[in-house]
């Protein structure tokens, strides 16, 4: 990954050092030895991938004005919002490179479809929180979007990587998709404390205006009045103001976590059920283990 | 080009009607036509050159932190860094899908590496600024990643979609590069009045802290005091203080401009060399036309 510009240079080692939890590249991999042998083509997607979801968090700290990522200064924080811009777009050529050099033209077609959801989630997300959209079903069409697509993305190029057949491929991304809901509900419930280990402090998404399920099922379970105070508070949140803290009891008192917590369930157990149209191997074993890590971690 | 997302549709209306001066997809289209008939692999690569070029510039304003683009209010000034990098995200995997979609992946392989180098030269000009480094070699290697890469992948393209051999496609890679200098050049004298009908307001490279050639040559041929002071002045500017205007005009004594346009002669002349290597068509006239008008251009 070395460049010929030393800012380039300091900027990528400081990512590297600081890598997450490489969930992406392990569901592209653990999708192509479902259906072979780990080979080039495998390896191939399952870095595009991750180089593909860092471009985008380094992008999505801009775009949140986010000062932190993994526990670390975020690259806008350290090197402005210039450099940030940036070194997304030279992730992202790098990762489409990557696809281009080794001539996967399908995983290219899989993982452009999913950058072009993905900004197209983002953009969503942020429209409907201006206008104070408290629809359930656009909640899940925004997460599809902007996280599940990349995930599925990560299943049907693995599958594709392994040899699976066209049906069998498809099969991967639905699996990935149902993955990817439960993964975005889960980190939506971390907003809220639950399930937390350590990681982002409680509020960050109200303060944000990204308005999430657990915020989105209390608000339409509300009496009018309490319901009123909430659309005022989430109002004032971004501005900086409002009671954020009696806002997430409140949430937590109108049944939002356990409501929330059982949609991901539920989207785990159809990922699960599409998976198990697929014969036991320790492949699929291990695409089982993610999905459980990806609904019980603590991080 | 529409969407499901009403505010990204927003934003495509307000870039779509205000466009710029198409010089990418006219020096695709006219290599094509030196090659052969054109036909629809020419009209995708020069869709894509054209959404690419569109991304970048969406990203560069964010980068420069520009509220104007093309005599409007930038993306950014209008609806803010965020929904301007989600945008140029969008509109780079569009073009990309486009030559997926049509299965161009020579095409892809030509601009990803083009997006590659443009993000490199971007960042290696902030670092050179920021070091204040005023090395003529640094200056050209800086504009022939940020702005020539995506001209000579242009023509490049366009002349694989004409059907031109590779060594006829890596001819007009080389024309595109030297077209492409002259070009940035000549976009570099405009901040220093030279040639410009109208346009952006004169000294803003230097507030931008970008030093381009003028400057360059000046500072390397003023007296030490001269040079002294203006160091010292371009320091100043970058922090909204300092006397631009008389430093512009100092440049201009020190014959800056005379030199920068000496230069964006001789890399015209360069890219017409090459060009008079093809036997003589109406097409090849064209890209002679469109050669001039890079140089001669007032805005």
């Amino acid at each position: 990954m070395r460049s010929k510009v030393p800012l380039l240079d300091r900027v990528m080692h400081y990512i590297v050092q600081r890598k997450g939890k490489q969930m992406r590249p392990m569901f592209t991999l653990l999708s192509a030895r479902q259906f072979g042998p780990l080979s080039e083509p495998a390896y191939t997607a399952a870095s595009l991938v991750e180089l593909l979801h860092t471009a985008t968090l380094v992008h999505d700290d801009v775009v949140d004005d986010s000062d932190r990522r993994r526990g670390f200064f975020s690259i806008n924080a350290l090197w402005k919002n210039k450099v940030a811009v940036l070194v997304g777009d030279y992730l992202l050529s790098k990762g489409l490179l990557l696809a281009v050099d080794h001539g996967q033209f399908e995983l290219l077609r899989i993982v452009s479809t999913a950058v072009r959801e993905m900004s197209e989630g983002e953009l969503l997300q942020m429209e409907k929180a201006r206008g104070l959209n408290f629809d359930e079903a656009v909640y899940f069409d925004i997460i599809r979007k902007k996280t599940a697509s990349l995930i599925a993305a990560c299943c049907a190029s693995g599958a594709h990587a392994g040899g699976a057949a066209p049906e069998q491929v498809a099969l991967m991304r639905d699996f990935g998709e149902q993955a990817g809901i439960a993964f975005q509900v889960k980190d939506d419930l971390f907003d809220y404390g639950a399930g937390k280990g350590i990681g982002k402090p409680t509020g960050i998404d109200i303060k944000e205006g990204k308005l999430t399920l657990p915020l989105i099922h209390a608000l339409n379970q509300a009496a009018p009045a309490d319901r009123q105070w909430m659309v005022r508070t989430v109002k004032q949140a971004s501005k900086g103001k409002g009671d954020v803290g009696k806002l997430v009891a409140k949430v937590v008192e109108l049944g939002g976590i356990e409501y929330a917590r059982k949609a991901m369930y539920d989207h785990r157990d159809q990922a699960l059920a599409i998976l198990h149209k697929l014969p036991r191997t320790p492949a699929r074993d291990g695409l089982e283990g993610l999905l459980e890590m990806t609904v019980e971690r603590t991080k």
